[in-house]
């Protein structure tokens, strides 16, 4: 066993962030990490957080804290960042408001890069999942900041969304627009204290009622404490109530999470081959020529590659 | 040649609007379009209009066209739809909108549904450009609802991307967290009659002021006029001297679309493959029994499948 699965089985924070630093970036050692810890793992529940900047989110995830811990969880929370593809930078400010509101020593919190690559957020996120779960941690709660496809990922690995509107102008829309309505388990209208909450409280209704799903939609304020409980009770009671549709649910996301390791594992091969293959540079001459076209070259390149 | 291709090269609106529709959809059609009309394209200017909703961006595009018309320029008006990967309708409220401010009969209008995939939208939007193309259009316009990774896809197809802001509160900050500062290659602070506008600026030219790059900021006012047609030269001598520097771009954009194509037809051969290998659901069972962790499951599958 490593030393630093050891520390992560002993719950040792240190061990925890390097651990989750190391399938964050995806380092070699991930997999014998995960190799290691995979059979401890599976007695957590897990949420996420979404919302559109300015929700609230991270206040009212500190308010619910207390009240989860009544309830005698231990709580992770991992705070998915926006990353730039581009520069691959991590915009912290968010983490830093939130490890004011959060100042709790028996709560683990670690922010983790969400790397470019779609598809690269669910595999760091299943892989802090599964670390935060094997050192004991039983409800982690994975926070984002709304950037469309993001939320998406992440509604694809956890047991519960939790999609946070506030009542001023135009979330609304904007939520409709990045496809918020669609991704959630929970609604939650926060800063009820504020003029509009009813309206949009009874506009998401709408929007939702026309859905299969029957999602649960409710309001809160962080700042006069007003339904803050009663949101913690419902999320603990659908977490626990999932029963049999909570295991198809685990199911498919081992199917998906295997295709997609496998189709990167094949794509990493392949484009080595594309590389290598001085018939590549050939096509994308002909193809700056206009001597073939986009479809042409590519059925036959990879028909070359597969033969 | 196909009818709908002679359509398409004499300029007809409805040949054009149906063949945008077939690339859109990745209709079988598609391949034997774009076979036929490839060597006829390589002459139009392509430029992305981006930036959150509510910042101006139709407005804006309505007060440039006749400007560029000015100039000689034959337009036509992608508008790719953020679409919900889960429903896969397009929302449409903002073309409608754009519809009722560009009322001319010269520019040629086409709303695009963004497929959920990544990868999707930049497929669909260069044939539906290659189409335009070789219909004559020589400078073709798409513009977007601010999404994130939806901008970047975009922002790899065309030639010039636009990044439009406006001076209210939280458009900066969203803006960045969004990855917008990485990839204008022009800022414009629209609404520039409104308070707070030259602070907007001036971030602006701080944040981009530590890339590499030097994209060029501006300001401008739909309301009032001011600034607009320095924005349509601005952009009509940035389209025009590129250079040599725009024939290195078109290489790479041929490059990364053969690269992909040939991923996507190997990922369907073996998505194939998955499916009818009974030791897919045989790894899936050993996993959900954590009998086997997921790095291990998808090697031995990938080394089976690839064998």
């Amino acid at each position: 066993m490593l030393p630093i699965v050891k520390g992560v089985l002993e719950g040792e924070r240190r061990s925890l962030a390097r651990a989750i630093s190391i399938v964050d970036n995806d380092e070699s050692e991930s997999q014998i990490i995960i190799h290691q810890i995979f059979h401890k793992t599976g007695s957590a529940k897990t949420i996420g957080f979404t919302g559109s900047a300015g929700s609230g989110k991270s206040s009212l995830i500190g308010k619910l804290i207390p009240v989860f811990q009544t309830l005698g969880y231990k709580i992770a929370i991992l705070a998915v960042d926006p990353t730039s593809p581009i520069t691959g930078g991590a915009i912290l400010g968010d983490r830093v408001r939130m490890q004011t509101i959060i100042d709790d020593d028996t709560v683990f919190m670690r922010s983790m890069a969400s790397r470019g690559a779609i598809g690269g957020v669910s595999k760091s996120l299943r892989n802090a999942i599964r670390i935060l779960d094997a050192a004991g941690y039983d409800l982690i709660i994975a926070e984002s900041v709304g950037a469309g496809q993001l939320e998406i990922e992440i509604s694809r690995v956890v047991d519960l969304t939790v999609v946070v509107f506030t009542p001023y102008t135009g979330d609304n829309i904007q939520a409709i627009k990045a496809g918020l309505t669609e991704i959630g388990d929970l609604y939650v209208i926060n800063k009820a204290d504020l003029a509009g909450a009813t309206t949009l409280f009874n506009s998401i209704l709408d929007l939702i009622g026309n859905t299969e799903r029957k999602p649960v939609v409710l309001k809160a304020s962080t700042k006069t404490g007003s339904g803050i409980k009663e949101l913690a009770l419902s999320i603990d009671k659908l977490i626990n109530s999932a029963g049999s549709s909570y295991k198809e649910k685990e199911k498919r996301m081992l199917e998906e999470e295997l295709k997609d390791m496998v189709l990167n594992i094949v794509e990493l091969k392949l484009l080595d081959m594309l590389k290598n293959n001085s018939k590549y540079s050939d096509y994308i001459d002909r193809l700056v020529n206009k001597k073939i076209d986009p479809y042409r070259a590519a059925e036959e390149l990879s028909a070359i590659l597969l033969r």
